[in-house]
């Protein structure tokens, strides 16, 4: 029996309790539409945590138990506490898997790891999404065509502020005539980072076939495959040397 | 006449107020060294910076003319104002270049900028250093042999918890053992930045001349070469597209 | 007084003697329009060379004398000398900037520098091609709005066939629906390689002011900055070691 | 029951009847005894092919079975045939990892996946090599403390000419005053690359533990993890594009 990859689907879950166009696509919530599509894999099991919980239901026992999470937010950014984004940043390095959807590229979380602005531009109407695929044989791509397509979605286009990706998994087309690094990935210490763009909360995104797959398809990808490296900066004193040194100079200390 | 390069040398500016083999190697402070050796230079123009200036000396209005930075920081890293280095990092994305010296691995701006946490292990008993050059070809690496010596230096050694370089231009070999990866490059937005390991402030390291010569050389590799962008989230109304499109869709704005 | 950067526009120069649609657009040949462009600067000098030629054009001499070298090929790849593309890899190894076009993703010299298929889906109908600037303040993207039209080109559509790019400076939209990178970095060596999609034989591309801008900003961009670096495998005996060390061991020499 | 990785351990198989040093430590050749270290794991299935046999061993067939291929070779790179390293080439593109060892950095087919001269500078004399670990999380890391050493070992140092690594997962620091890169990663196409740099023919590194331990943590990192990509050019006429479009301009074809 092998051991499930244990996910966490994070939700702000505001836009649910203010719009009923969004509630009535996602009823109990985006994350729990997320996670639902999630549970239909056999090796993943996944529970949800969401900003009104305490400590954004991301504790450090909950973190410590999270393969991989995933995050998605828009209009409360700002509400995330520094150190709860701190936690999970130490987690990623550790070797936690981190997919960030839609919104998520303006988290606090997303723009720390990245180190840029993330912005890019954009257009809400509901407009043809063509999803492509830049490398068939990548572990995300499995079991897509050459491409999928979403029949209405958030615009969402170039110049994307991101660091350049370590791979390129998908590039999105775009009715209106932009184009969108759609799937991007990263490392971060030891954690693998996912950026994938569909998922406007005014469209039922995340349950269609393709998106639920490549979410599967991504857990699998960036759950932890080393050890955890907890971070340090080890004074070696000259004793401990692995050569003998005659220690020399001044110091502060 | 061809512009100077404009470098503002940024230093803490503790340890010389309050340590005599900090004054002894550098008696205006080691900002005021750094400066000096870039000075030997015709083509940059070199002003300092400090911590204790108001903004840090920092102002939108010197980092508006600033080419590129240099940063050098070790004990009072926590007193730099979150506000002046979100400052710091907007202009890097904007192309301001950025060199971040020795213990400044650990300062708020490069760790805002790598994403990760920049550890590293460490001893302070003025040992040998040999900084060999990973690509003699490298514009950073220009007149130098196949490596130089530092002959006390504090020991930096791996793991060295940063994102893969965009480029390794020197590694270190340490008397007491250990290596380090101790010229490594990056861009974040348009921005390059470039990391370099030597410089501890009891020992007269930018007085040696490949010090200042890497510094030099460092300065024109990272100066801006494209022009500034000011990052921002276009709004693309639907009747802005580049192609006719029909908004669709509900919306929560 | 500044050096002129010296430009070799490579051309193929095969389809212009046989398919009047070509002549039509490049009665010179491609690379006689290519060349014609570059020379709009002033700070750009530019000669050509053709498949015909002996050495295909790119004698020793010449490649030692060229900083950027500009390459356009199509139904010829094959009639290219291993020995010349060996000695142009040399050459971007040194420093030399390469510009690859269009259906030179097939070339002999793309693929030996990329160690890739470089394989893509593509269409020949004369279709719209928007191309996207993925990053304004890139210097390859200097003067250019958000993005770029060329009324007819071919189609090139992802999966592209490269290892990650550097940078991503370009992806084009097509009215038929596909996405492609159409503007990519690399670096081998201390060659700065840069591959631009357009440039289909049969539309007046390389007459179009933003394909021409591209290719003046791509020359300096991709122009040598460091210092010729000659390769080799040098044997250091053991007395020339920088530590002192006394040899051990068998050896077969 | 899981599915064994299959590994193919290739051996130049030339020293070992030529030099009764390599004799010594290796009396059934180096392929042997690095096949036999990597069937110490009870989830890796070895299999070994040398240069004397019938294409090199490496048919389509046994290519077609292979998950991760280890290449060893030296004296003899220039005698492996062009056709055989094209084949290597196109199944790393579909996904099989290669494991590269030792003087295998100037093997054809290393040089062909990295695009660059892939030179060091080098001296047999029997030094003391001690590997430190960059990243103490990654996969091929595991099970190691922060450095290792190896008594004796040929010394290869910088610069090593290569594409900038995704990662960089061992740097070696030499008794005779070098470092080097010692673990590198790449991906080509969808095949997994890692150098590794210990190994000299005269002395008995493959016997070593922690030598033995990286290799078989690399094979489980290298293994194929997406699907098969046959890399191909397809032509999408007109009437099969995603969107509709009506062909115009003209065509060579």
């Amino acid at each position: 029996m092998s051991k499930k990859i244990r996910v966490t689907v994070w939700g702000e879950n505001v836009h649910e309790h203010k719009h009923a166009i969004v509630r009535k696509h996602y009823p109990e919530g985006m994350h729990s539409s997320i996670a639902e599509g999630l549970n239909e894999a056999e090796d993943i099991e996944v529970t949800t945590a969401t900003l009104q919980q305490a400590e954004h239901g991301l504790t450090e026992e909950v973190l410590a138990n999270t393969d991989v999470l995933t995050w998605w937010g828009h209009c409360a950014h700002d509400d995330v506490d520094d150190a709860i984004v701190a936690r999970i940043q130490a987690r990623v390095w550790q070797g936690m898997g981190l997919l960030v959807l839609h919104s998520g590229h303006f988290s606090k979380i997303f723009k720390a790891l990245m180190g840029t602005s993330c912005t890019l531009r954009w257009r809400e109407a509901g407009e043809l999404e063509r999803i492509w695929v830049c490398n068939p044989g990548h572990p995300i791509a499995q079991g897509l065509n050459s491409y999928f397509e979403l029949p209405e979605e958030e615009m969402y286009g170039e110049a994307f502020g991101i660091p350049a990706p370590d791979e390129q998994v998908f590039i999105s087309w775009f009715q209106g005539g932009e184009v969108f690094r759609s799937g991007c990935t990263w490392k971060r210490g030891n954690g693998k980072i996912f950026y994938f763009r569909p998922g406007h909360e005014t469209y039922p995104t995340y349950h269609i076939p393709e998106v639920k797959l490549v979410l599967k398809n991504a857990v699998r990808w960036a759950r932890p495959e080393g050890s955890i490296w907890i971070d340090e900066a080890p004074h070696i004193t000259a004793d401990k040397a692995p050569e003998k040194i005659i220690p020399r100079g001044g110091s502060v200390h």
